[in-house]
């Protein structure tokens, strides 16, 4: 039978460990099921009971009857794996498990999850949990939950859906949401992914009908090609996919992984995931709620330039806060027609006007998105206020309003035509920058495999790659001969010394034999790195690193102590392109200095894209067996980039 | 009369250019005034009519009876002056004026404003406005304003008190906070500060006894003197002041000033100033509606350490939104007696466990501030979710709690008792960042006047002020004799060359008198300056401008082209003292390799620190003469800091 329908709209469900006191959580599906209009079967599995809250029970899976699509298991203990095997024998496909004590639960639990999820397998049973809190389908009329959440009356169905890490936070989507008219589709508590997880979620709600926009809260990915390409199967069926991921900080990735027992990964290299396959980043919690209607139906932006959104207003005030706000994203402001940032219409606001001029700057090509800013009077006359932002013909370029007061009525009525709002000037200002940072998912280029040089040295395998290397000897007491030419640098030669300048382990400037000895015996092991002395306009660092969560990645940045305390570089999902690398080194601030920054003579962008690009194709080496890599420094010329230090870490 | 009196509880007001058509704006504080109980009497003014909405109305001031305490003008053109003069004349103490067409319209119009302000004076007349929106006073039941926000019925009385420039966001925190249960005291908008600015309103409430709390919102700063005396007369009576200021980008800085009339100013600058006067700064508008709980009574931390919270929740994900956006702010979580980063009562909450943690927490010397945070029970129970928070002992460290659901009642029930709650985890830990940033008023260092030396130089002047410069001459055609020891470099000497590195106008390391002739020949004027070769470990730039909003402000950062790039720099009202110099450079990021970075040798911030206190001391200088001054570089050696190049700008 067909995942989707087992999972959203089964005809027949069963409650294991369903409790006959409506007090008690383990109540609520049975309860949420009833009080939401399920039309299908309800069958409680109670060993001790014959009737659960007025439905027929029976004392296992084994015993119910025929037909069950769906199973959904709150027992503790041993009862989720009988459970299971009840599911295979009778031929139920899905089994979502609430009942906690897996991976959430230390490495015994992940054990125990892991044996679990073998057993589904071998069954045939698509296993969604443990530790999930169930499966809501509004328009289906399908509340197969234990979130509390769903208390709510008559929560307003909508095309939008969510795939939650997080059974609460799931509830505090739909719960903010629909206290201000925005309606839901599916909703899907995801817990520990020991089978069904984000991506496999994410594809079936590609296939949809019902969703138009896929919500997603993160705390962890698991699965990141699958994400992947469920998020490109999105995007080619008009489908925005929005993440909103904890783990920006490392307070926050930490709390993430001791949650979850995720495993580490860098926040950047999640930003360059979600980026490479097309899903939109929001940074805060209540952006999430409100923006798909400003994605719905549309596609990502292409600009050559800087964003610009039109800014209409009755309120001064009201508009700067999101201007204000908007500039700090880099977005302009324009009044086509006028040298003013807004188009206020305080002193001449007719609804006919207001409604004639955001027909206009839709229509415009000077802005590639509007602002409808209203005041008091979304308070206290809603229907007066949205009146003209309603009656704006629908475009493909993005229309939001934003309200000055408490106006949970105006929200309503806009979110009722699918017109995007924003209660916070701050969610609607990271809503345009999110909007405008959306890409569609990249094509990534189609490269032959690459294969490692048995060579141990990392210069070494940096030039395999393609990489230009400062020409390097290893020199050895007692005559340290060499045939590089002078003036040269002498380094330590040790594997593993990192940050050997630092440490001491670099002399520059060597000029000839006598202070090549001094040098060379100054330093320890019998034997040193004789390196021709580059020198050129700046310094640049090129990095790989497979990251853990999403893999492959390949990183420039401005190179130094001080960029890398400033943390200024840019990543993307490698491999990547020279053209790719082109516009990487175009965002590096460091890098402004070479790309030309008052007259300073600029540095061969081309050539340090090349080494980007190339650094980039570890990811094409097979198996993958590189776990990071760098160059750093690149010394970047006028004409050429070349590294002079290299690390390479191989996975163990 | 006293004029917190005449403007905040008038025994009687006079309405002019009320009308009597209660759907148009000027009938409005006649309407307010009646709806939300004010006491005294109401003389609508209109000069057609016998009656305004069921009151005698009288044709002009200058026929009203006696007693007026208080004018609100809301009459259009030359009535404006003509009401002032009959103030004058009947001893009108307070007049606030709604009309436009002054400082909000142009160069003619802020003629006119500047006349009436000027006429106002010589009556003895206080101004409110032009373009003010009005008075509220919510335990005085004083409507008189124009604000729409007053249709509301019966807005919550508090002790939180709001000075806004903009009358629309007046009515923005008033609805925000009251739709939530937060109550308010007295509400000012300031409109064109004609008169009466922020500094003497915050005055008058930092003498009130209704007001607590103290709330900006401010488009710009007229009056930062004035504004920094109230603040710390504020503080002094134990009342916090807290400010959302728009100009955060240089967009919003823009919108500002064209909105305003107002001049450009520094957002840096007014972030010191902020701190120097004790005025907490929020980020979010939300925060500004919702910290005052977080604040009332409190007093300014006083860490000598990363701040920590302790986090107790009951939901996993809703407690990870908050802590990642803290880790953010580079705030640190802490569970006393675990090494958890949170503490999760998920499993075993009861309302008595849930309110004992809170209160060991709030006893615990191991962190300086406890958030809870409640799942949905919020939503759907909010006594028994509220109970615990409510329950815990007020202590001097502050509480406050993050509900994930939609949950208005359980806010209103904390908002009732005083204790802060956060709609969202952006704000709430907005929030914690500003409580954690507020410093008590800083006591500026007492130094005695500083006198400019005549020389025009800027080198001469910052060596006067007691900053290491390094030794130069002028060196003059046709044999350019000096007497500085080589290896020199040779600049370019003529005034106004900025950036002379750029602009090509310097030769380093000119090594004895035959390069030194070829070097200066290449250079155009005929004299070159001579100056010794200086070399360190790092860079720094340190800077001083007299800010025209804020006034003198001291700059340190790290030099070279890549810091301004990223706008790396410290910013302090000055002048400073070395301590607090130390404490800037501490805070510089790209300074970090001089404080010590891997084993990288530390640079003398000592002396730095002196060179920058000395440049401060500029604003020590009778009439403040100098609008900036530039030492760039600043070179840093292990011992010593000596500035090679320096710009001074006088005002003119």
């Amino acid at each position: 039978m067909n995942l989707a329908q087992a999972l959203f709209t089964p005809r027949a469900v069963a409650l294991v460990g369903a409790s006959g006191d409506a007090g008690k959580n383990t109540a609520r599906p049975q309860r949420y099921l009833k009080k939401h209009g399920y039309a299908g079967r309800v069958v409680p599995i109670n060993p001790t009971r014959a009737e659960v809250l007025g439905e027929r029970a029976y004392p296992s899976l084994a015993d119910a009857p025929e037909g069950i699509e769906h199973a959904f298991v709150m027992a503790p203990g041993d009862a989720v794996e009988q459970a299971l095997e009840d599911c295979g024998r009778r031929g139920v496909p899905v089994m979502s498990v609430y009942s906690d004590g897996f991976a959430d639960a230390g490495a015994t639990g992940a054990a125990r999850q892991a044996r679990l999820a073998a057993r589904a397998k071998e069954l045939g049973v698509r296993l969604l949990g443990p530790n999930s809190m169930g499966v809501v389908n509004l328009p289906g009329r399908l509340a197969l939950t234990v979130n509390a959440v769903l208390e709510m009356d008559a929560p307003p169905a909508g095309t939008t859906s969510i795939v939650s890490q997080s059974g609460t936070m799931l509830g505090t989507v739909l719960s903010r949401g629909a206290a201000r008219g925005l309606g839901f589709a599916k909703l899907v508590s995801l817990g520990n992914e020991a089978d069904l997880g984000a991506g496999e979620v994410v594809a079936l709600l590609a296939a949809d009908t019902d969703t138009r926009v896929i919500l997603l809260f993160l705390e962890t990915v698991r699965d990141a090609p699958r994400l992947a390409a469920a998020a490109r199967a999105a995007h080619a069926a008009g489908k925005p996919v929005v993440a909103y991921k904890l783990g920006r900080s490392a307070l926050g990735e930490a709390l993430a992984r001791s949650h979850t027992g995720a495993i580490a990964g860098s926040d950047a290299a999640v930003d360059a995931f979600f980026r490479d396959c097309g899903i939109v980043r929001v940074d805060m919690l209540e952006t999430l709620v409100e923006i798909a209607p400003l994605l719905a139906g549309r596609q990502p932006p292409r600009l050559s330039r800087a964003p610009r959104v039109a800014v209409v207003t009755t309120t001064g005030g009201g508009a700067a806060s999101v201007v204000d706000r908007l500039g700090l994203h880099g977005i302009e402001t324009v009044a086509p027609g006028s040298d003013a940032p807004i188009i206020d219409l305080t002193m001449a606001a007719t609804p006919q006007k207001y409604a004639a001029t955001l027909d206009a700057l839709l229509a415009s090509p000077e802005c590639d998105a509007v602002l409808a800013t209203v005041g008091s009077s979304a308070q206290f006359h809603p229907q007066l206020a949205v009146e003209p932002i309603l009656a704006a013909k629908p475009a493909a370029k993005p229309l939001a309003a934003f309200f000055t007061p408490h106006a949970d009525r105006s929200l309503a009525l806009l979110a009722k035509a699918g017109i995007a709002a924003f209660r916070t000037p701050e969610a609607c200002a990271d809503a345009f920058a999110a909007y405008f940072a959306w890409r569609a998912p990249r094509e990534a280029p189609r490269l032959p495999p690459v294969e490692l040089p048995r060579e141990k040295g990392a210069l070494a395998v940096m030039a395999s790659l393609g990489i230009e290397v400062a020409p390097s000897q290893v020199a050895r007491a007692p005559d340290y001969a060499h045939t590089v030419p002078y003036p040269v640098a002498v380094k330590i030669h040790a594997p593993g010394v990192e940050h050997k300048t630092e440490a001491g382990g670099v002399i520059l400037g060597v000029m000839g034999r006598d202070d090549l000895l001094r040098a060379a015996k100054s330093l320890p092991g019998g034997e040193v790195l004789v390196q021709k002395m580059e020198s050129g306009l700046t310094e640049a660092i090129v990095g790989y690193r497979d990251d853990p969560l999403v893999g492959p990645v390949v990183l420039v940045g401005a190179g130094g102590v001080l960029a890398e305390v400033y943390r200024d570089s840019v990543l993307r999902m490698a491999p990547v392109s020279a053209a790719e690398a082109e516009e990487m080194i175009g965002e590096v601030k460091g890098l402004a200095v070479m790309r030309g920054y008052r007259n300073l003579p600029k540095g061969d962008v081309h050539a340090l894209a090349q080494a980007v690009a190339a650094m980039s194709r570890l990811a094409l080496v097979p198996g993958r067996p590189v776990a990071e890599a760098e160059c750093n420094p690149v010394i970047v010329k006028a004409q050429g980039a070349i590294a002079v230090d290299a690390l390479l870490v191989m996975k163990e």
